[in-house]
């Protein structure tokens, strides 16, 4: 996907690199549809949690994307949040075990109805993500 | 620490197992105060999120640790908790790099009050792990 | 319904027997649904909170799920497991003039958006019980 | 619209007087939803949060409104009703750029899939009230 | 306790009434605190939960107040009001068995953080409740 | 208060300005504890929510700590947060009644135990900005 953006700001490069990384085109999606909005807003989404959290060398994608699974299926209200990031997980190199590992605990920490309801969301996010493999099939 | 519970429990010891690796006390002080309460309760404290969901091996405790950690620093109401699974994930040999970089995502997903209350807490943990250092020096 | 389930574990056998006590259909297709996802955690959805809590004879179901619905009403983002408790105290013989009580004192500790959002999802459970009786008119 | 209500309690009067002066006809529907399934509760919609708080006069709704919608985005779970009251603070004078700001800091104190998804809600409203200009263009 | 109030008026004047029957002095305080901070929210404070709600003849205290402690406790932030319900149902005649099986439940749908938080709120409840028999013994 | 920090950077520039602007010494307190525990966590929290998002020019901070104060009330578990913001409101110049008005409709939509935990916030506050008049009579 071509991106027209501010690519001289290092934050937004650094956030976009990121984006580019982890996300299936959802983030993206999320972030066009801002643009017609606020685009002030549309680029602090990419800057502050990409740009300058997620993009921190400390915690590489594949270690990072468990523990933000976690705490979005633990809020409860953020399906589509967990949805973008699931993908983003499974894209890094989570396996499947490994996700349902995560979102068993969320079941301890903030009730069944959230685990549910993250288990639900992830039904769908591996029903997409096998879909274009039977296509081509 | 003695623990007198019904070891021949199968899903009581595994927790009880679980329990004695990753806490610093904190969990058992939760057990022991329980226990005058609701005897019952501290049972399933024990069997369901230590024994059946915390000790399964598909994740180890120094993988699983960060991901509890994001979570309940997520849920904004639940210090105490943050605070005994801090320790636990310290002991279990996360990093005070590793912790800083998932209590800093918790400003992203739940915003900059609950992170400010977990890197509180954090500060808290910190000082009580390094205090016995300082006592025997 | 048929249910092929591990029926030899005591705690899956009792939780079973409660979920064929309160649920209208809408629980038994939150577990087949997770059975493709991970049939683990389908197993303590019945074990745990059906099996080791919502079976305690403490509590029969009469007295307990106004209670349930309480609760989950004041969640605010819990909808599909306030349907489901909304039928099972519906199948237990709470009436509606009971659970509207319960539901309005909602407005009171979680406010009005919380209460508003879980009398609408109380019209339309209302409708699915109606409906039958109007198909058979 | 009309609405056959008892305009002769004081706290209702002044709560419609309220809703007529704020409402692009949502809080109306939920209203007439309501009276399907408790009359009781949808007087007191009108009674408490409009009759009593609203409408006291030390805050006019061209104040009150921003602060409203800045607590209902940074709930997270009740898009319903931030709909309702983007509608309304467009309608009592806010700007497009004064309620971006408000929904901005959303991100802050409640992290960015709160303010994610106001901001989608925001764009649905836009749209909303930009409509019925195409049709008559 | 003696209190001076606008008695005159209805609402306050029921729910004044509903306060001396279930409050065992918790929101007598928040009355009079608030008094100093704002008079009209005291008022309110009677008025609606407890004049306009809780007081409503479809449900008597008795089986009210468990509904009550259930929601509390599954909010997670509220302790100082669960406190107050939590004595309430013990003056209005639940059981403390009644009260336990309540608040294990939170641990399903709120998980456990909220449950243990509720249950240390009920163990201070219960050590003050027996405190003036053992003063007096 | 004196600040040696890299006051180079634009965005921690604005943001220190704002603080200096709004804070009473409470988020300058936060941001000194946190310098022991992550440098870097106490440079986004000047650089995002004050540098990036406070200091926007579309709204001052006369209209914007109304919604701030609003907003974190909502949340329910932020009370150290409200503090500070209800001194930045009086700093900036909101009245009293002003802050009453917008801490009252908390029990609109989020329950009174929000709003009663609000209160007392405020009556903290409220103490604490007379009492150094009081010292100085």
């Amino acid at each position: 996907m071509m991106c027209e953006v501010p690519l001289c700001d290092e934050r937004f490069k650094k956030g976009w690199e990121k984006i580019k990384e982890i996300d299936q085109g959802i983030l993206q999606d999320f972030y066009k549809s801002l643009l017609d909005i606020s685009s002030e807003f549309a680029r602090q989404l990419v800057q502050f949690p990409f740009g300058d959290v997620y993009s921190r060398p400390a915690l590489d994608s594949r270690r990072r994307e468990p523990a933000i699974v976690s705490a979005i299926a633990a809020l409860g209200h953020a399906q589509p949040q967990l949805r973008l990031h699931l993908h983003a997980a499974i894209k890094v190199g989570c396996t499947r075990d490994e996700l349902i590992e995560v979102l068993m605990m969320t079941a301890v920490y903030s009730g069944f109805p959230a685990a549910l309801n993250a288990f639900a969301t992830f039904g769908s996010v591996l029903k997409e993500v096998e879909a274009p493999c039977k296509e081509s099939a």
